[in-house]
């Protein structure tokens, strides 16, 4: 009796940390990825191909128990072909309309709004017409972005007040970047845009939550990110051990955050789209802190970057978690390793502090060092690193690890 | 630039989990192992060859940057060729001697002799006549063993005083059943065997200890094992917080235990070992607890199943640290995964509560579930289950735990 087969469409590092969690079940994993050099590969079967071919994808279906992917671009096309085609035993989770609205940042929008979770304002962009428009309704600075396809801060584009005597315009200046295909094919339509309003945000969070195929949702503490130029650059956990510059005092004028009250609410906003999209896996929701209350960012169907320090920080952590949910397996524990542990996740970005030798990082007590096998380039998440701990001797060695990821983004 | 290739000489569970350290460091890996249902070709690169394969072995050894093996019954010419032919920049550990005085009882014994590492009696039997010499010497009860190629209590005869009456000779008996092939070849050499006096032990302990390539030791908290028909059942960390039925009262006339003592011991042992042996790698040491001391009874030059419990009971886990130490790399913490945590790993042999469905286990609050991708079969170590806690919830848990797992050993 072989061990059941789970499938992953896309192999990239999500891809294989699911698959280094998946394997301690007994089961296996085959990654569907176009890229010969899928991170994925060196642990799980690879199908080499595109998502868009039929022959490889029935080849990737074959004996499959389960499926899911670990980013939100999956063609739609290929989950259609797949649930047409596969054995009706493996289904695809998270289920495709999940996908749907994780693809769309419009329809994610409007999901947030529907279930009565907090959002800030926004507009459907299809013409220069209709973003004028959007511009004077949510007023400017305001962030216009591709409805599809956006990630790690590309594809959009924040929008400011012109300045006194500018005398281009920022609007259609913005419209005509996000839209450069259409100076080569005007007749061609025009790239789906929001404008959102922008945020002056406090803190970033955001929450990890899971929910099983019987339908039992379990939640990880409350999350604290810090991005630079669109990158995650370090998620620190629970929210509450990193909060001191947001309360009393050092919040200035802005109202003090209260991180109990943030974790409940990420919990109620979590919960609802769970069971409004009938979820199967972990989910992601990002937020934003303003006016010591969370504003509903985006959500990731799927394992996320925000939660990679669960492997050190938690009893079950996130990717084992997301296997078990897709497979039919009862949940782990989403608490953190020991009562008063706090977790801070370093990401490693383009270059590294030295490509040959992790023993910089290594020699950091208690670290655990995450490599996903990737040729570093600039702007390229290469790994991650994860320190948990209490007290001063944390802080100490999460500063450490802090000054060497920082030699990484620099690069 | 590819990422560095660890060469892993068996492919059974243990190259399972030292692979799934491995790849988080940045390492590949790739093994070599005559089956081709190897539990760690699902993670690595799989040789499928024998050790003796010349050509398989250069396949194998080809790109390699560093070369350890998981069991210590790898045959000293396979080892041989690797050294005369591979890249001198491949360095295999541990070192040969290591494996080679591990492959051996008797030198194994010599060795904690020669280090004054207290040892039970013990004597190289090359003939019935030695035997009957050394069981008058050493006395009755005693075990006779072979010298070589014995684990999980194969290869191995208790011998007891005969009563009054019987009228076979046991040493004949033990002699020949561990002799058959001279029946048929009497002309042939004999098994080299070891007889070892019978240690009355009150407990087994193991120590997990590990030396870098620069010379630095560090050491795991000592373990208490428990074996049944010499396969281990139970491993439980630390010693000390498993001792109440050996001190005080609950010792009853035997010496009580001081569990600090124990460890002691126990690390002063590893460590001349480690350093006569100028090892590199994990070493494990097991011992016998005997009038509130420890008896050496024998090394494994490898990561062993008494240190399975690492994974989520330390910080850095014996897989991590022995892939470091190969490697090159800085070791990592030893220490527990919290302070006044403790660990109970259970081993999983043969059947299994339910051989489709892990989720029996997995309902147990913060498990930790390894399945090696085996097929269940009498006696053969398919898995094991590690729980982590402290105080009486922790308690329950592991109950738990020991009841599903018990019925795994009874199938």
């Amino acid at each position: 009796m072989p061990s059941p087969l789970l499938g992953i469409l896309g192999g990239g590092q999500l891809a294989r940390m699911l698959a280094l969690a998946a394997h301690p079940l007994g089961l296996r994993c085959r990654v569907l990825d176009p890229s010969p050099q899928s991170p994925a590969g060196a642990v799980a079967e690879h199908v080499c191909a595109d998502y868009t071919d039929a022959a490889a994808l029935d080849r990737f279906a074959q004996d499959l128990s389960a499926i899911t992917y670990e980013f939100e671009n999956v063609p739609l096309a290929c989950i259609q072909h797949l649930q047409a085609r596969v054995n009706p035993s493996a289904p695809i989770f998270p289920p495709p309309q999940a996908l749907q609205t994780g693809q769309d940042r419009l329809l994610e929008k409007q999901l947030f709004r529907s279930l009565g979770i907090p959002v800030a304002g926004f507009a459907d962009i299809g013409s220069l017409d209709d973003l004028r428009r959007a511009a004077k309704e949510l007023g400017l600075p305001a962030v216009l972005k591709t409805r599809r396809m956006g990630y790690d801060g590309k594809g959009q584009i924040v929008l400011r007040p012109a300045s006194s005597g500018e005398t281009t315009d920022p609007l259609s200046l913005a419209w005509h970047s996000l839209n450069l295909h259409l100076a080569r094919n005007p007749s061609a339509a025009p790239t789906p845009l929001i404008l959102e309003a922008f945020v002056p945000f406090q803190a970033e969070a955001s929450i990890l939550a899971v929910r099983s195929r019987a339908g039992e949702i379990r939640t990880y503490p409350l999350v604290r990110n810090e991005h630079a130029s669109g990158i995650l650059r370090r998620s620190r956990a629970p929210f509450a051990a990193f909060a001191d510059d947001l309360a009393g005092p050092a919040a200035g004028p802005r109202p003090a955050v209260d991180p109990g009250t943030l974790e409940a609410q990420a919990i109620r906003a979590a919960t609802r789209i769970l069971e409004a999209l009938d979820y199967v896996g972990l989910l992601a929701v990002e937020f934003f802190v303003k006016d010591g209350t969370l504003i509903a960012n985006e959500i990731a169907p799927r394992v996320h970057n925000s939660g990679h320090w669960t492997i050190e920080g938690s009893v079950c952590s996130q990717f084992e978690n997301h296997v078990r949910a897709v497979c039919g397996l009862p949940l782990g524990d989403c608490s953190m390793r020991y009562p008063g542990a706090s977790a801070s996740m370093c990401n490693l970005v383009g270059g590294w502090p030295d490509p040959a030798d992790p023993a910089g990082i290594l020699s950091i007590p208690g670290v655990g060092l995450h490599l996903y096998g990737k040729e570093p380039r600039p702007g390229r998440k290469v790994g991650h690193a994860t320190l948990v701990g209490a007290g001063g001797d944390f802080a100490a060695r999460a500063a450490r690890l802090e000054a060497l990821a920082a030699a990484s983004w620099g690069a």
